[in-house]
């Protein structure tokens, strides 16, 4: 299969449940909402090594908020939901709290679990804190240096997809590089997802256990590895391609995550230098969620 | 003491000491190596509820480099190395590793303290890494994804000093606020220091302790709270003020923090609405570094 | 009438016929083809001294362009035909066709007036260019140095309305520039309008005639200046206001200028400091549009 | 010859006098000074249809200000003087002075040739303004809708060099691209020097007159066209080339252009996938200036 005459690989994406929570940031400006939301987001790639995964999913303007104000969505994502109660308190308590006119509002308040976030934080008021009603949402307003910060009393979370992903396999590094850039922008523009590398783009991809240091979990995938092709007995580069990223794609539902990966493999095949897409999976042993790019881009 | 007519108060910023190491990501261009850097430093206002504080210190050219590419100095911080060691080796080996076309370097090749991350880093090429030189510092190519990642095998730290700060009182809240994105800009263009809050920028001033909330060690200072001092008896908010933001600066020694504490103040008051500059401290009982606004301000 | 607990006047935007030309310019990523779509319509502030008015209108993924990549709508005014002939052959040709990936499409290929600009373009190629059909569109590949170049034959232009505006009236300048900057964000989420000044701002306000230089046609209105409304007689700036902006609109039709007042309205009056909201009128002896403000904000 | 094992080819750029003034924009924040500095920069790539060139030279802080304030240095060029004086009336006049919080001052107060141009938008005030003097500079104060507009009287021009050039050829067009990029943040780092072009960049190589449509003076140039270098003979596109851009540079004497070229060829010299530097002449026939790449790259 061919899109803009790009080999679309006949391959699946192997994904894993993960827990979502989503907060809705707002702000004076819209890049003050953004500031809070990077913050609150950032070393937040992979639960190997990060203590959550974040990403900012869209930006709002003032009439899809409680507030009036210009807003913007972010996901932030653990294996349990007790782990996620603690990161929703560190990262919204130490970078959005004290983030420059941001106040935060449920991103999810129709989902069953709902963490008390919003309410925990009004401690920090020491008594001066008020319960009021914003946009029909029950917020604390709490004093502080700036002027008062606003707080909805629970933040939502569901159960949601970890892993959607694909491959961008070009002619050289720079090539395939724009075509991820192009490719997490358009993904950009889908509701419900995330894309939690860098910048959204993975440069490093990895394989269960190793060949060499085996008290290692993942190692560098050496039969994706261009720069040792040659090396590499049943490499899985093709001779024309030097450089490859993956995206990585978080989000609330298969569909959205669906929908994801079709954006961004339709930007990805129009950078001139592209020679294939792929996807990664682990033979379907270990994720329930398996996305086919023939169904996806059909 | 007034500057541009602006009242410096007679008070001083008490500091702490703070372990500090210094990165040098570089990148194909400088807008990816920026990108590497935030991520690596997000979720880092305040070693409080972060796992460590981080931030941006100053962005390079390729002549500053080992590897003649752009590049971006960062700082991460924690109170004690052992705390620094394992953030090192979460935040690059899953925010800079990860990250399209960054490549990471000591940033205080010179320091006694140096920790071998990038060494251990290694281990992810599965013994298809090699050791090399480049730039005069040795060095780890590992092949993956992209191409190579090349990680430098120490990082250095030192013991620096973390919370160097100052007040922006203004008018209202936006002049506040001006006033403190224009004292980021200005303390950016000084080497050696970062300002780890969203933005640089400190919405929420606490107190030690609470009135009310007995079970807390910090909660808001009420008394420069500008939306409630009417109400609060003993408030140190002026008359004519209500907003009120701070800055907060890491950095390696009292030198670069007193150059940047002036080069931020001396912004901050150019900006029309700014009443008064003033800085946080605890009586002098807790930190063994003081920063008196009329020394800095000459 | 109060928006928020802010004043909007009993009063009107008096607006202008103008030409307006819209193009839809693709980029390899959204961030290329900004740089052209900048480029071509900066200084574009005001037909007083700028040989043409212009601005961005929307950034579009690549399911909304005839090729696939992101694009962005940019409108370039004049008022008439001859000279936006003109200047559609200079922007077009100079900033567009030299830009790094930038190819360029008919943003109004239904409109009855159709500028030949990009058949026009095709002599440049010296006979090496070809004429094919991109997603419907008849264009012309023209090789170049970075390769081929895409231009839609025709650009259509609309006769639409320059002048839309309103004033934002705050307690101090910063406290009117966040405002304007955020009404600035709000309107650029409106299809078919851009604000053609500096950032989407106005600082100065002119009033027809003089007082003291009579042999000009427009001179600083010393009515609307804050800094001098004790000096000034029968000054319109109220007690507590020290700074105003305001934000111009041109659009394709009234509907469209209306939505971005309202929208801009709404936005600027949620940020704390803002007094009133105003909008500038002749009295209504020059233009034929009239925006009542208490219409648009019902 | 080789940088970093890309071939630096035996030949010249060949570059013009042209006149240069240089403006001096302050604005309240550093992003401020900017917005004001691209608008009056825009439509500035080329004197063939732009009106003049003009580009970004470098931002300062507030210790390298008249006023204390963050600042954007620019540059406007055309060939005439007579031309230049008309260009900074239209530009400083519609695109500094109704900036959000712009202030302008002389880039080259030392120059022999000076116009009057802050002078002359006095007249703006209508007999509110006010001369004053700040940091040593004679300015006009003028009252204004934000407050005061600040305007030093004369702006400073010399006689200066157009069009220094290096071509970037590279694999494929997104390598050339980012090599582009990187040379283009490199040069930004050079005193004294703008790149005219859409984000520093040309993507159009012409040569002088035409094959074809002989009444052209100028059309693209197809021995640097990658996509017909095989239906061209003596095509100068080597046969692993598919993307070629060439760096434009401005600037106030030869040592900055040659510094200039050095810092952009340095830098994009190390993006994978370049293949060569060429730069452009004709014959020697036109330009008097001649900067040989060999003689640069030492």
């Amino acid at each position: 299969m061919e899109l803009n005459g790009v080999e679309i690989e006949d391959t699946y994406a192997e994904a894993f449940p993960i827990k979502i929570a989503r907060v809705l940031i707002t702000g004076a400006t819209e890049r003050w909402a953004l500031v809070a939301a990077k913050e609150a987001t950032g070393f937040g790639t992979s639960v190997i090594h990060c203590p959550a995964e974040g990403g900012i999913e869209k930006i709002v303007g003032g009439d899809e908020t409680p507030d009036g104000r210009p807003g913007v969505f972010i996901q932030i994502c653990t294996f349990g939901f007790k782990g996620l109660e603690g990161q929703l308190m560190s990262r919204l308590g130490d970078c959005v709290l004290p983030a420059p006119t941001a106040h935060m509002y449920n991103g999810l308040p129709d989902a069953e679990k709902q963490f008390d976030t919003g309410n925990k934080l009004h401690f920090f008021g020491d008594g001066m804190e008020t319960l009021e009603e914003i946009g029909g949402r029950k917020v604390y307003r709490i004093p502080m240096m700036e002027g008062d910060f606003i707080t909805e009393l629970n933040i939502g979370a569901v159960e949601g997809i970890a892993g959607g992903n694909f491959f961008i396999l070009a002619e050289n590094q720079m090539a395939a590089l724009a075509a991820a850039e192009s490719a997490v922008d358009a993904i950009a523009k889908v509701d419900g997802v995330i894309t939690p590398f860098p910048g959204g783009i993975v440069a490093s991809g990895s394989k269960t256990g190793a060949n060499k240091y085996k008290f290692l979990n993942a190692t560098s995938n050496e039969k994706f590895s261009p720069s040792i092709k040659d090396k590499v007995e049943g490499s899985n580069v093709p001779a024309d391609v030097n450089g490859i990223y993956e995206i990585v794609i978080n989000g609330l539902n298969e569909k959205v995550i669906s929908e994801a990966m079709l954006a961004g493999i339709k930007a990805a095949v129009m950078i001139p230098g592209v020679k294939k897409i792929s996807a990664g999976n682990f033979g379907g042993s270990l994720g329930p969620y398996k996305f086919h790019l023939h169904d996806i881009v059909k």
